[in-house]
C-alpha cells in the first residue's frame, strides 16, 4: 500500500497526447478511468456519484470528432471529476450535505464544468466534502470520511477531500475543488497533488453551492504541473454574470509557464509561518527553496489577525446562509460543523464589521510586500496526514485542535487573495507522506506561481506519485 | 425672506465664463462668495469653518495664470465648499462630531479636494452635517442645525445638510457631500439645489471619513445642471489606491449632456414610490414626466425590502466603526443617533449577511429592469422640507418617523448603486418650498441622469431660485 509506483492511468499530460496522436481513444481512456474508480474507491471513497452516461457520450463525441478529421479542443478526453458543490446537470448538489438530499436536480452545469467540456474534458463523477465545505478533514458523517490513498487510515485533508485523493489515487488526472479557507491547499498538500487556488474573483462561481461569499475561490487540481496551467487556462471565463467574478479578460498562462523563474524575487514566509511548522513541513518548503534559489525570510504581516478575521467571516456568512435550515432540522447537519455554523450566526454585527475593515487594511499590507517579491513560499500544511479522528496536535510544542489547525498557513493566504500553486513534495520523515508547498503570488500573477510550480516539476524537486493498491489493479 | 430673486453670485457657469473672458477675477468672485457667507451664515448655519488663507492664495494663482496668459483649467476661480468630513490640510475632519474634535489635523487633501484644486476651484471651507453622517436633518446638537436658506424654521435635509444649504443660500456655487441612503439627494430635493450621487464605486473616497464603506457614496451639488456636469467630470479619477473605487476610466459626460433626452425608454416610478409621496412630491415628478415625454408606470423590485436591508447594513458598519468610541466616551456623541450605533453594532451577523444576500440579488432585478428602461423619475423626499424638530410625518394617511422617512425615497436606490442627479421642482402646495426629482439611470450611466438634468433645466422645468435674505445684500 505504500509503495509508490507509477500507474498506467496516470499522467494527464500523457494522455491529452496519446488521443491527439490518435494512439488511444477518448473512450478507452475513459473505461481506464471508471475501471481505476471501481477498483480503488471501496477503499479511498472520493467519488458520491458517477455520471456514467454522459461521459461515455461525451468521450464518444471527441472520438467521433477525431474520426471526422475535425481540429480538437485543448483538453479532448480528459476525464476528471468535481467537489460535489458543482452543479451537474440532472444531479442534485449535495455540497457534502444531507439536507441538500431534498434539493431537486441541478437544471444546467456550474460554469467552470461547462468551460471544462467545451475544452474537451470528460466529467466522470461527484466528489466527496466535508458538508458546507465547513471543514479540512472530509470527515464526512453522512457520505464516510474520504481516506488518503497513501495511507487509508489518514484523512485526505479537506474540504476537497475527494478532489484530492481522486488524483492522487490515478482514478482521474484532473479534478475540480473550491478553497474559501484552504480546501484546496490543504488536500492537495495532504494527497500529494498539485493544486491552485486563482486569485480572488478569477474564476466564475456561478452554478455551485455557496459557503462564504466574500472568500470562495474556485479551482482545480491536476497530477502535474503543466496540466495544472493548462486546466487553469481553460477555466478563464470573465463572467459578467456573476458579481463575485472580477476577471477583466482572459490571461493565459500556458504559454510562459516553462520559461523558469530566473529573475523573480522569490523569499521564504518566516516567523508565523515557521512557528507552525513541522521540521518536515520546513524541509518541503526548505527544498523548494534550493530548487528556486530563495534564501532570504520574509514576514508576512498580520498572519494571525488574518486568520481569526477569516474565521469570524467564515462563521458569520456560512451560519447564516444555513440559518433556516438549522432552525427545522439542526439534527440533520454534520455534527463536525453544526454547532460553529449556529454560533456564527449569532456574532455581533462589529466583530463581522471589524473583520471586514481589517481585511481592507491587510490587503494593503500584502499588495505593499509584493512590491519587493514575486513569489512567497510556505508550507500548506504544518504536518504531513494525520490519522482520521484525530482531535489533538502537537506543533512545536503547542497544543493545537487538530482539525482547524490544517488551515493554519493557508487561511492568512487566501484571505487576502493571493494566488497559490501548491506542489506536492515528498520530504523525510512522514513516513512516506507527502507535505505541499505554497508558491504564492501578488493578485492577478497566477502566472508566476504556474512558472514556480513547473520549474520544481521539471527539476524533479515535486510531483505527484501514485499509490498501489493491494486491492486490485 | 421666501420671494424668490436671482442672486448676484448665482450662476456659477456665469462666473466661469466671467473669468474665462477677463471681465473678472477669480479674487474678486471669492470675495463676493466670503460677503456672501459673512452675510448669511448666521441665519443658515451652513459652515463649520473657513479657509480663507488658502483660498485666497488659490484665487490669486488662478488670476496670475491669467495674467500670464497661460490657459486657465476647467473650473478656474469657482468657488465651493465642502461637507466636512473631506479632508482638508490643516483642518481637523469632523465629520459633525465632537469627538473628532481631538483628532489631529489632516495632512493632506481628500482626492476630490485635490481634483477640484487642480481644475482651478477655490475652496472656501467646510460644511456642516450630520454627525457621522447619520442622519437626514443636520440637525445637529453640537454645532446647531442648518437652517433652510428658504425658509429657516426648516430643516435643510441631510446629512449634506451644510452643502445644500450653501448653495442654495447662493454662498458658493459648488459643494461636495456624500451619500449612503440620500445625503446628498435629500437636502438637494429639501433645498432646491442640483445633486449627483453617482455609481457606487465610481469616484474615489480617499481621504473622507467614512461612514458605511458597503454603501458610501461621494458627490457634487451645483447651481446648475450643466455646472454639475462639468464638476462630476473633473472629479472623475480612477483611483487604484482607493479598493473601493471600482471605476475603471474616466467617462465625461460634458460633451453630451446637451442632447437632449429624444429616444430615452424615460418611466415614472409607481407603488412604494407613490404610497410613500404627497401630492406635491407627485406633482414634482409629474411636472418633470411631461417634460421629458415620460407616461408609462414602472415598478421598482423590492424597495421595502432594499430599505430593511439598507438600515441593517448602515447600522452595524456605522455601529462597529464609532464602537470603540462609544466605549469610551458615548456621552459625547450626537443624541439623536448615539442608540442606532450601539444597537446598530449589536446585530446578530446573521442580519448583515441576509441582508448583503439579498442585496446580490437585488441588484441583479435592478439590472434587469434597465433592459427595458433608460431613466426612471421618482421624488427624492416625500415631502417638502419639514419644521426643524419634527417628530412625526403624515404621508398619505401613515404616521411615519420624520427623520428616518426623509429618506423612504432615496434608501432603496442607493442599495443598488445607481446613479441618480436631483433636479429642483417647485411644485404648488408647499408653500414655496422646493422638491426635488430623482433622475435613475443604470449603474455606470451617468450621462443619462444628466442628460435629462440638463433637458429640465433648459425647458425652465427646474432650477435653482435664490431665497431673499432681510438681512443684508
Amino acid at each position: 500500500m505504500t509503495a509508490k509506483q507509477p500507474h498506467a492511468t496516470s499522467g494527464g499530460i500523457a494522455g491529452l497526447e496519446a488521443i491527439a496522436r490518435g494512439e488511444t481513444t477518448a473512450r478507452a481512456w475513459l473505461e481506464r478511468s471508471l475501471a481505476r474508480i471501481d477498483a480503488t474507491d471501496g477503499v479511498v471513497n472520493a467519488f458520491t456519484a458517477r455520471t456514467l452516461e454522459r461521459a461515455r457520450a461525451d468521450a464518444d463525441r471527441v472520438d467521433a470528432m477525431r474520426a471526422a478529421g475535425q481540429a480538437l479542443p485543448p483538453l479532448a478526453g480528459l476525464p476528471y471529476a468535481v467537489k460535489n458543490l458543482f452543479d451537474i446537470e440532472g444531479v442534485v448538489t449535495l455540497a457534502g450535505s444531507k439536507v441538500n438530499r431534498g434539493h431537486p436536480a441541478a437544471t444546467a452545469d456550474a460554469i467552470l464544468v461547462q468551460r471544462l467540456r467545451a475544452a474537451g474534458a470528460v466529467l466522470v463523477g461527484a466528489l466527496n466534502m466535508d458538508e458546507y465545505a465547513y471543514g479540512f478533514t472530509t470527515e464526512n458523517t453522512h457520505y464516510g470520511p474520504t481516506r488518503n490513498p497513501h495511507d487509508r487510515s489518514r484523512i485526505a485533508g479537506g474540504s476537497s477531500g475527494g478532489s484530492g485523493a481522486a488524483v492522487a489515487a490515478g482514478q482521474v488526472p484532473v479534478s475540480l475543488g473550491s478553497d474559501t479557507n484552504g480546501s484546496i491547499r490543504v488536500p492537495a498538500s495532504l494527497c500529494g497533488v498539485w493544486g491552485l487556488k486563482p486569485t480572488f474573483g478569477r474564476l466564475s462561481r456561478r452554478g455551485t453551492f455557496p459557503f462564504v461569499h466574500s472568500i470562495d475561490h474556485l479551482g482545480p487540481f491536476a497530477d502535474s504541473a503543466a496540466l495544472l496551467a493548462r486546466v487553469y487556462d481553460a477555466l478563464q471565463y470573465p463572467d459578467s454574470q456573476d458579481p463575485g467574478c472580477h476577471a477583466r479578460a482572459v490571461q493565459p498562462v500556458s504559454p510562459s509557464v516553462g520559461s523558469g523563474t530566473q529573475g523573480l524575487r522569490i523569499g521564504v514566509l518566516g516567523g508565523y509561518f515557521d512557528t507552525h511548522a513541522t521540521a518536515p513541513a520546513r524541509a518541503a518548503v526548505a527544498a523548494a527553496a534550493s530548487v528556486l534559489g530563495a534564501s532570504r525570510t520574509v514576514e508576512w504581516p498580520d498572519a494571525q489577525m488574518a486568520r481569526i478575521a477569516a474565521f469570524i467571516i467564515t462563521a458569520s456568512e456560512g451560519g447564516s446562509l444555513h440559518l433556516p435550515a438549522l432552525r427545522r432540522h439542526a439534527a440533520d447537519f454534520e455534527p463536525l460543523s453544526v454547532d460553529r455554523f449556529i454560533a456564527g450566526a449569532l456574532q455581533p454585527a462589529h466583530w463581522v464589521a471589524r473583520a471586514h475593515r481589517f481585511r481592507r487594511m491587510y490587503r494593503e499590507r500584502v499588495l505593499a510586500l509584493f512590491q519587493d517579491w514575486d513569489l512567497l513560499l510556505a508550507p500548506a500544511t504544518p504536518v504531513a496526514a494525520p490519522e482520521i479522528g484525530t482531535e489533538w496536535l502537537d506543533i512545536n510544542g503547542a497544543t493545537h485542535p487538530c482539525r482547524p489547525a490544517m488551515g493554519l498557513l493557508t487561511q492568512p493566504i487566501s484571505f487576502a487573495g493571493c494566488p497559490v500553486a501548491v506542489a506536492p513534495m515528498w520530504p523525510d520523515g512522514t513516513q512516506g507522506m507527502p507535505i505541499g508547498v505554497q508558491l504564492i503570488a501578488a493578485p492577478w500573477r497566477e502566472d508566476i506561481a504556474l512558472r514556480a510550480a513547473v520549474a520544481l516539476e521539471q527539476a524533479g524537486a515535486a510531483g505527484i506519485r501514485h499509490p498501489h493498491f493491494d486491492e486490485g489493479l
